[in-house]
């Protein structure tokens, strides 16, 4: 499979603004149960394998679940602010929770899981986010086994681009890049010089 | 007019990351005419008055006009990378461009366009934003008198939020604030205390 040709800046940009924390964090955009747009930071887990696909690690409880089972689009906007790069990143979404059917799904969700920090794993054992919050007093310690498996509310977002839009800011370029499947199901990439 | 309980938040939080450029920065989500959500970087222009009205500037040949004339509704995700803490907006947005029948309004985009630096104002001079470009050569020097007008492309965005979620994630605290409007058309707010 080709490397799509937006995924070397993208990696450019990881590198260049890499000594920046928040440069692994995104907004993901997803249409609201009520239709109306919605829109949270999530932190980048890397691409699925050797693919152009994007992982997300997400609480399986997350109001996002419920939106994406209705509408499985979604845009990412990914802001570099120290080289002033912007990708927005356009495409479905694939759920994978405990109850996937599919054996090498699991095992991604899996190796998703044990490549998070335990700190990162414990939030999954908490209350039911989104709902009332029951008491002020500080939750009893959660204890963790780290060779445990993924636990029910861990769930792993795929994105699969197919429309990719580039701004540099600093050049003044921008990319828009779109994707076309052939009858062979080969994915491939159309790019245009467009006005910023 | 009863001040929001979110805004001196919001106010703090511009305060306490005013050393970084970029936190007058947020993700304006919007949904797309294709039906999938549309999400893309742009510049806090402050509020409107002594409300808590959100102004946005934007080029009037921009996708995003078209999207909102089609859904009124939009979702800005605000993170504020030191002080760790988010702020999801949801509300409807009024566009407001020269062809406005309000004078009121014709004097708010009048206001906004002032208020932007003069190479603010130089980019709506620019060709068409998402058309191809047609030349790779450096366009025609433009000059613009400080003391003219607003521009046809020029367009004032007003988010009117109902529904905001402050996440803070170093005391580990989300609110969700829902509005609601009295039949005198008084807004309130209602607060709620939920799991992050």
């Amino acid at each position: 499979m080709a490397i799509a040709p937006w995924k070397q800046l993208l990696i450019n940009a990881l590198e260049s603004n890499a000594h920046l924390k928040h440069s692994s964090f995104f907004q993901l955009s997803t249409i609201g149960t009520n239709g109306r747009p919605s829109n949270r930071t999530v932190v980048f887990r890397g691409f699925q394998d050797n693919t152009d696909k994007i992982q997300i690690n997400t609480d399986g409880r997350s109001r996002k679940i419920e939106e994406l089972k209705r509408c499985s689009s979604g845009e990412i906007c990914w802001y570099f602010t120290d080289s002033w790069e912007q990708f927005r990143i356009n495409g479905q979404i694939d759920i994978i929770d405990g109850s996937n059917p599919s054996p090498l799904k699991l095992q991604q969700r899996e190796k998703s899981w044990f490549a998070s920090s335990l700190r990162s794993r414990l939030q999954y054992l908490g209350p039911n986010p989104g709902l009332p919050r029951l008491s002020d007093e500080t939750q009893p310690a959660i204890s963790l086994d780290p060779s445990a498996g993924p636990v029910d509310a861990f769930c792993l977002l795929i994105l699969d681009p197919d429309q990719v839009d580039y701004l540099n800011l600093k050049s003044n370029l921008r990319l828009t890049y779109i994707s076309s499947v052939s009858a062979t199901a080969e994915k491939s990439w159309n790019v245009e010089n467009v006005n910023p």
